[in-house]
């Protein structure tokens, strides 16, 4: 048995409890597998609750994650602070001191990763983040060692339990949006400013991520194209059903000689899709390979068990001795690919049009489709309204894109068209 | 850029064919991603194509695996001939010289794994098989380490592709199980002799594999519980959609205080469960563990293309320095667990009996049950067909399967029931 890994958690929210509380429950087969024990000997948060649920015997407590750093002598830091603020300064001075990092922190590494990358390979260190991106389903790892022999050319997946867990309620209630948001706030599901989660932001830091380890490529943040689930409402949700989809947020990154396209946006996923049974808050991701095909991986999106298991997995790596980059290849050798017009995608659409009950108005959607070469599969009308508001729904053939958006152009200058129409896209899983 | 990892295949069928198309084809990334090349430079088949789908410039061609392993200079052997005798000669031979090993060949780990094991870690080298179990789902790689933090309480899966298309195709077809091996015979997907898939020894192998590192225990294959789907009905079929569920070949393993059970078995799962959905010659593997919760794994279970794509990752495994023992923790490690009795199991079970109808015939049923407290949900009698043989079929209420059992053996005496009655279990997900 080998001299103790020796681990510093800054943080001791959700998820810095639960990796406390793992380290401490699961010590024995943790040193089997790894060789070596894993011990915890710092922790630093601002508040030390009176009665802890874990035990701080022999371990140093700081009020400051920048000054533990500083001073504790440690071989892991464990950065679960979030934001980018101090956290980002404690994983700067971590790796600066040659310090593995073992970090959850999406938006960090969304914004900043390259350059922390960079210095963990300066230091010769390790900068871990499996936790970062669909809490507890080692899809870090499978994509950078299990499928790392594959060209990976599609990764996609529901991201965010959040909006999972309010898409799901939704469905099964019938209620709105805004209720459900609001109930899921109580029960704690949900953050008292949700935009983070809600308007997609969270899955675009988590998709960004994939694809930088997916296709050993750079990515920007800011090409995600980004919309949240805000404009789900529940008749979308009837229509979906109507039709036989589920509406899921997802997060699709493709990858192909035309470049690559990222973006997360709710869609309308067949019965008979993967991702289509993924309810509540678990989160799953589909990679697509050139030699493995498709595989899917499912699991607990978040919460402090399942993000902590995640957390102690690259813990145990670093104990272990398994060393791997930051984004599976060292920072140099990331690609620069060039980013591909998300309007090139072809595939069958939704679209909801709310407009005026009159004579004419069906005629008019007709004839903006067909300018535009788009041909619909079905279009539905329930119930009459006249002179009044109605929705129209209608699922397109599959077409590119760029001919709906034209057709949905045309349409918003028909003074029947009383709202912005609504699209989703459907998302058809392709032989593999 | 590092040295290149030289590699020796043993063995060009359909796997080994595929792992050198692998190699060739993404020889870019998989350097990239290693810091080094990896270079096939020996291939041993007893049999040379005149016309080989693959470039043999530059590598050494023996018509003898273990001439390959004592004359060609590499660093890693990749053992795909399968079976126990030359394969294994091969491995033993391989290990002995300190090469590392790759391996697809379940049968061959599961009878000797440990010994092998053993072997390679006395030479201070690696054993991999994370192509032995569920094709290209690298789901060895995630038990034994994306997962290591866990206390794993159960592993289950559909492991055999060649069971899985034939009960997917009777269900789709309607026809019987006869009718559909003969077919998948004719197409490929099962062999000439299709015990050893069908009778679930292929799935047992798989499943004992998973539970050593799962479990960090020593298994022992004889006590592996084996069903195969040979009387597997198309009226099973029939009336397991009747009642809302699919027949799948499952293996489960489950390990408490009271020790482990591994079976191979059909069994019902309810729609709702995650592996109902996965058909064809698709795997999945479903993990529980004490802070992770359940996972899932789904792709390809077999196939030259994500077969290989399992070789080559434990091959780029090893030329980037990442070493774990073969089954997660040193052999020396590894647990001795109690076996528990598989009938303390309690759940819900189908019953099929085929008996005589004339009256009276449900009422000894009826009895049976009750004598030894089994109760039954629904009982379903299609048609009649007075003093000819008929099948009645019933769903249990959850108990424990030594109290049906016994049941079943009360009815065998009544001279009404003219078959053995035929059950199988109903595995449903419990909340995790």
């Amino acid at each position: 048995m080998g001299a103790p890994l020796k681990v510093a958690i800054a943080g001791l929210g959700t998820v810095g409890s639960g990796t406390a509380k793992l380290i401490q429950a699961n010590a024995d087969l943790i040193a089997a597998r790894c060789g070596r024990p894993v011990q915890l000997t710092a922790i630093a948060d601002k508040i030390k609750k009176s009665e802890p649920d874990i035990s701080l015997d022999g371990i140093a407590w700081y009020d400051d994650a920048e000054k533990m750093v500083a001073q504790a002598d440690v071989d892991v830091v464990v950065e679960l602070i979030g934001g980018m603020g101090v956290a980002k300064r404690t994983v700067e001075a971590a790796l600066a001191k040659r310090r593995h990092v073992v970090t959850a922190n999406k938006a960090m590494l969304a914004h900043h990763g390259l350059a922390l990358a960079q210095a963990a390979e300066s230091a010769g260190v390790t900068l871990a983040f499996e936790a970062a991106v669909a809490g507890g389903i080692p899809i870090i790892k499978a994509l950078r060692e299990g499928l790392a022999a594959n060209r990976i050319s599609r990764v996609s997946g529901i991201l965010n339990g959040t909006c999972n867990y309010i898409l799901t309620t939704m469905r099964d209630s019938g209620r709105d949006f805004a209720d459900v948001l609001n109930e899921a706030q109580k029960l704690g599901y949900a953050e008292a400013d949700p935009s983070f989660d809600i308007d997609g932001v969270d899955a675009a830091h988590k998709l960004a991520l994939l694809a930088t380890v997916a296709f050993g490529a750079k990515i920007d943040i800011a090409s995600v194209s980004v919309e949240g689930i805000r404009n789900v409402s529940a008749i979308d949700m009837q229509y979906a059903d109507e039709f036989g989809y589920r509406i899921k947020l997802l997060g699709i990154a493709e990858a192909d000689d035309g470049g690559i396209s990222l973006r997360v946006s709710p869609c309308l996923v067949g019965l008979n899709a993967p991702l289509a049974t993924v309810d509540g808050v678990f989160n799953a991701v589909v990679a697509e390979g050139d030699f493995v095909g498709r595989s899917v991986y499912e699991g607990r999106g978040a919460g402090e068990r399942a993000t902590a298991s995640a957390v102690v997995a690259d813990i145990m790596d670093i104990a272990a001795g398994r060393q791997v980059p930051t984004f599976g290849v060292p920072v140099a050798s990331l690609k620069e690919l060039s980013t591909k017009a998300l309007d090139r995608r072809v595939g069958a659409s939704y679209v909801r049009l709310t407009v005026i009950d009159r004579p004419g108005v069906f005629a008019d959607i007709a004839s903006a489709f067909r300018d535009e070469s788009v041909s619909m599969e079905s279009v539905l009308q329930r119930g009459r309204n006249a002179n009044a508001n109605v929705n129209v729904v209608i699922v397109t053939h599959d077409v590119e894109d760029a001919a709906l958006l034209r057709a949905l152009k045309r349409l918003r200058s028909n003074d029947a068209v009383v709202e912005i129409p609504h699209m989703m896209r459907i998302e058809t899983p392709q032989p593999v």
